[in-house]
């Protein structure tokens, strides 16, 4: 145990905690970076990753950065005790993950609670996402690392017999099923939970859409209290803290653009167990610029996902779906709400392919929970648009949710620089670029602005004209649309043929 | 572009440079934690990666840490430009072994430059430190590695036909064969320009037993000039910077104790191409607590190093010797300079097992050079410590390292505060365990006092009665001694039967 002077620092360094010794008393003292110690001010007390690369302190001192000072309420110049203390037992199941041999339950579960409790460092992590990416997980572990990610994330607890639920895996812009599928289940009757992301990479996640309607933050109280109410809602699942192990995760696979198997499928099944979903259909949407980019993979994962599903007793459906261009004419948070808004209230603008899809999938769904007979979900969810029953349920929850149920969809702004993208000759459109849109919405401002996104007047396969507007950038600022429009001239996301 | 005030942090981070970005600036301008920005002041710019978990910044600000801050020579307020740039070249090449693909040399070589330029982040060195542990380096792979870390580290060029050295695998204590070793070569006119590393986790470093008697940071000039004059030398190999690579990669094979297996081969035989070596013995200790823990293992890397040194027209020899027990008596550098000093002057103190073991490969040394016939080697290095020429050169040696050559054993100062460890009961040293005598010099305060240490007074399989003296532990200080005497009981480091 040492006992030594603490000099504050005004950095917060996120992740695990961390202090800095001064370099020859760590050498003197046999501590090396990234060691770990018990550091202890009065009857608080935390551990920390040694780090010694700080060159002001004298061998007396001790550098607390500000995640650390805060928690132990330490002052300037007290004193702090640390003793050094063992890498933590998790640590050694990483390295048997390395040595390929596969993990026990309780392995896996003291992996995922240092990671919540931050007793893991970076390069620990990084370490056990490398070993996943590169060994694999087996069905085993990855049923261990779910039920290890419920244990210590948030939990609804709604009661009911049939909890139904909808998993899109992603990459296709526009793709706003989530806000058309869950008024037209819940205007049925059937509880559906929808928590759902914001943008990542995206212009907009189906949250951030959402957001332009209602709040999507609630505690999990008062997300209980909504679905009691509507039997649906569509709301953040980060307020709820779903999956906690798995943000922490993304902090390390993001920069390594890792995406293991093992971590999607744990990270995507134990969001729905956590909503305690019984019935949960999945649309994997195949397309050269999607997540999935061919029927194998997306054989594979139906499969993979079937398979995990089974060990928790959920009932699943996987859709094969076309990701080849973005689902919908909006792109962007306002754009889609406007989409949103004109499907349910059945206007002419409504983009006809989102009521397609959404309609399909919420069909397998009613079929899946046993309210329609297989073959007749369809007709079911459609005549629930046909009705305005789902525009009902749907004024419903945003009403729920805080939101205006009267917002008219023309009031919705869009941004007052806008670009159009024209057609540089006859022909087809062969091709849209899914990656180079979602680029080129987001250079315009797309998702933080809401105003913000693209227009798409032409998709795929229709016949245009020589200088006919395909899409259109909006943008609120004017230096955003020149980066856009710069954007839109080097990444030639149409072809024409 | 963007154009951002400096704000200065008083702290130095380490390997990559680091800069922080207001959370919402990053968000809506899609910077991500551990992407990489090109920092610019004036016309000075380095390559950073973004940090977003400091919470004092203002959207219009950038947190400048020290090593950022005095190389673009930036003060506070100052007005920074930030470009976004991706990420390096060879992190596509992480991600190909990753995904267990060989490695092309430009590849390694592109690894090995950037974790050089410090343009790897932490998570990637330890991805790619995981992926050389999980799927291994194939010979070709681990030769481009050796061929990159010499092109990246310092070089000695020494215009000699034959240059000899002798590398050890370590993990035995006191094992301090070099010192006797480089005298006996060098006193027979053959160039020997041996470097040595400082204690990581030993209680002594050759490095460090060495600078008891005289300088070991020598510039690869100064180090040319010695060995000009002497034919041999015994200095710190981290001065002259042979495997920067190297270095850079122990700060993360450290906390994840990872040592693969291909990164330490080619680290040993980029330190011994960076002095010029043709003829090298390697010495690979097998013991319970040694580095190499069965002949398996040690035939296994006999058979590795061979193959590399082939490709490299080396010509070395290996010897799996006995690392039960520590060699010599002393344990911490002073103790250890005395045996050495005494086994030069032939004093009746000397340690014979330390005598044995460094003719033994001095012998061998002197045979694969072609000096000695098959079988003869031994005697003329024996010879040489009998007619006291390798104790005269070990005096030009230690004169041309700016040391006293007349210093006396007797002179070198052992710690005030003692303790015995004396036997339980009568029988026979069973059991001597390296690590845990490791621990007990190094609490002692070995190798930072060189006065610490540990003297064994009886060896492996003697016959001691109960109360007798089996080693005597030596600190300066009270605290230090205390806290080995504790660790002494804790640790049981004799076993008697």
């Amino acid at each position: 145990m040492f006992r030594l002077i603490a000099k504050l620092i005004d950095v917060e360094t996120g992740g695990m905690p961390v202090i800095s010794l001064n370099e020859s008393f760590a050498k003197e003292n046999d501590f090396h970076g990234m060691d770990r110690v018990v550091v202890r001010f009065k009857n608080r007390y935390l551990v920390a990753a040694v780090d010694t690369s700080e060159k002001m302190l004298s061998k007396n001192e001790i550098g607390l950065f500000e995640d650390v000072w805060k928690k132990l309420k330490v002052k300037n110049g007290d004193e702090i005790e640390i003793t050094p203390v063992g890498k933590p037992e998790s640590t050694k199941y990483i390295r048997k993950k390395m040595d390929r041999e596969e993990l026990f339950d309780k392995e896996i579960r003291s992996i995922v609670k240092d990671i919540v409790d931050e007793k893991l460092t970076d390069v620990e992590l990084a370490a056990f996402v490398s070993a996943a990416y590169m060994e694999g997980l087996s069905m085993e572990e990855t049923s261990s690392l779910t039920k290890a990610i419920v244990e210590t994330g948030g939990r609804l607890r709604l009661k009911k017999k049939i909890i139904a639920d909808k998993h899109s895996i992603g990459g296709v812009p526009g793709n706003r099923v989530t806000m058309i599928l869950v008024p037209i289940i819940a205007s049925l009757g059937i509880t559906i939970p929808k928590t759902s992301s914001r943008a990542i990479t995206s212009p907009s996640g189906t949250a951030d859409t959402m957001e332009v309607l209602a709040n999507v933050s609630f505690s999990i109280d008062e997300l209980t209290e909504i679905v009691k109410k509507t039997n649906g809602c569509i709301v953040w699942g980060g307020a709820i803290n779903l999956a906690a192990a798995d943000d922490k995760l993304i902090r390390i696979r993001h920069p390594l653009s890792l995406d293991p198997e093992g971590l999607m499928l744990a990270s995507v099944m134990a969001k729905k167990i956590a909503v305690g979903a019984t019935h949960v259909i999945f649309d994997l949407p195949i397309g050269q610029e999607a997540k999935l980019q061919s029927l194998g993979e997306a054989r594979h994962l139906e499969r993979e996902f079937k398979r995990l599903a089974e060990r928790f007793k959920m009932k699943i459906e996987t859709l094969i779906t076309d990701g080849n261009e973005p689902i919908g004419n909006g792109i962007g948070p306002n754009l889609e709400a406007r989409d949103v808004l004109w499907l349910l209230k059945k206007d002419r603008r409504a983009p006809l392919d989102l009521r397609r899809k959404s309609v399909l999938l919420a069909g397998k769904l009613l079929e899946l929970v046993g309210y329609a007979k297989e073959g007749e979900g369809e007709k079911i969810a459609d005549r629930q648009i046909e009705t305005g029953k789902a525009y009902q349920k749907m004024k419903e929850i945003i009403e729920a949710q805080g939101g205006n149920p009267n917002v008219k969809p023309e009031e919705l702004e869009l941004g007052e620089y806008t670009c159009d993208y024209e057609a540089e000759k006859y022909g087809i459109i062969a091709n849209i670029d899914n990656k180079a849109l979602a680029k080129i919405a987001r250079a315009a401002g797309s998702p933080i602005d809401n105003e913000a996104g693209i227009y798409i007047h032409k998709h795929y396969g229709t016949k245009v004209k020589s200088g006919e507007k395909i899409f259109t950038v909006y943008s609120r600022s004017e230096r955003r649309i020149e980066r856009a429009i710069k954007l839109m001239k080097e990444l030639n996301p149409i072809t024409i043929k």
